[in-house]
């Protein structure tokens, strides 16, 4: 296998079967030791992170399988912290795709004006840029257009998907009296030429609190996956 | 006549008769005595650049009107840099509609890797909140109907107006072999409800270029405005 990728959070290793495996690490994004993910920087590293990333990751993503919702997994090896995924392709260098049940984090950095911290979004979606260096900026329809990053009707399916996909996720939490506050997903189109969901669905890559409190990623497995 | 407001580049006062009067002053955007348009802070300070911006503005008004496009433009006083205009409320504190023919200023630094410095943008629309604490967020159109600042049909009009304005404003600086990179207006709604055209059109906001030379804001004035 070959590392063909070094991600913050994870590596991408190409098969010789033309699929690739994604190796979950313990580096968590945040700054300073705190875990945030909405940040863009490695900010902390746990022992065990990886691994229960990509056991809920595997949990939500066989959830999605019965829900008839596409995504690139595969398989996965807990012991080493892998996934097999299918290939998929990016819009331009990758999209992030965020659905917002609280304002919080970035929205309110950028609405305060209009928003109180924490108030209902109902699912309210938007897409940002996968830019470090520029903050990862966020983008609308007509610019995603004009840059060629994605369609128009490819959008709309990626929003349709994202609504569904987050409230599955919103509903699961809830059954544990966990809130989603927000997630971000991140999609690719498949060798068919299908929008597919792609990346992980952890406690890396969403908010969600407990009696006021935010659960950490690791407690989100914990209380989300049942003990084998 | 009461002040009311006192702008980085101008100042609002209340006439008896229910209109305001615009005092049209010599500071200008930018930073350390560089004009920017783009920029929050006043960076400069001009003789006479208010006059020239009312002088423009005025063309540029006039001009609309014969295109039949409402703006809140009654008349002006050259001497007193004073422009009367009708009442307009804002779209919550206010919204920045940029249009733009060239990738250049925020633009680039938003979405510079998949655009270069300068390119055909064709006349891309994109909104901005005035919010000078959180660097005016670009902010979308699902986005300003969720905060309750501007209804989707209202957008949409404020959209169709922004290409017509800035179409015209671009066409009328060619004929001095000028080159209109982007251009920045403000909207509100007058006593009918009906969406105008409010603030100004100087060279104070908008980038001008002539024979690769940026325009500076008086010099626009000067080649765009006959001598009387």
């Amino acid at each position: 296998m070959k590392r063909i990728y070094t991600g913050k959070t994870k590596d991408v290793y190409a098969c010789e079967d033309g699929n690739y495996i994604l190796k979950f690490k313990d580096d968590m994004t945040g700054e300073d030791g705190v875990f945030d993910p909405g940040s863009n920087t490695v900010g902390l590293q746990i022992e065990g992170a990886g691994k229960a990333g990509l056991r809920l990751t595997t949990y939500f993503f066989e959830l999605l399988k019965k829900n008839n919702i596409p995504t690139h997994y595969l398989s996965a090896n807990m012991d080493e912290a892998k996934m097999k995924v299918v290939p998929a392709t990016s819009f331009g260098d990758g999209l992030e795709v965020i659905c917002r049940y609280r304002a919080v984090g970035s929205f309110m950095r950028r609405y305060g004006k209009y928003a109180s911290e924490g108030q209902t979004l109902d699912g309210f979606v938007e897409v940002t840029i996968k830019d470090d260096e520029r903050g990862d900026p966020p983008i609308s329809k007509e610019a995603l257009e004009m840059l060629h990053i994605i369609t128009p009707s490819e959008y709309d399916q990626m929003v349709v998907l994202t609504k569904e996909i987050s409230a599955i996720v919103k509903a699961e939490l809830a059954r544990k009296d966990i809130t989603l506050y927000d997630i971000k997903l991140e999609f690719g189109k498949n060798q068919a030429g299908d929008i597919i969901l792609i990346d992980e669905i952890s406690g890396g890559n969403m908010r969600a609190f407990k009696g006021g409190q935010a659960v950490s990623p690791l407690e989100l497995t914990e209380l989300i996956v049942e003990k084998v």
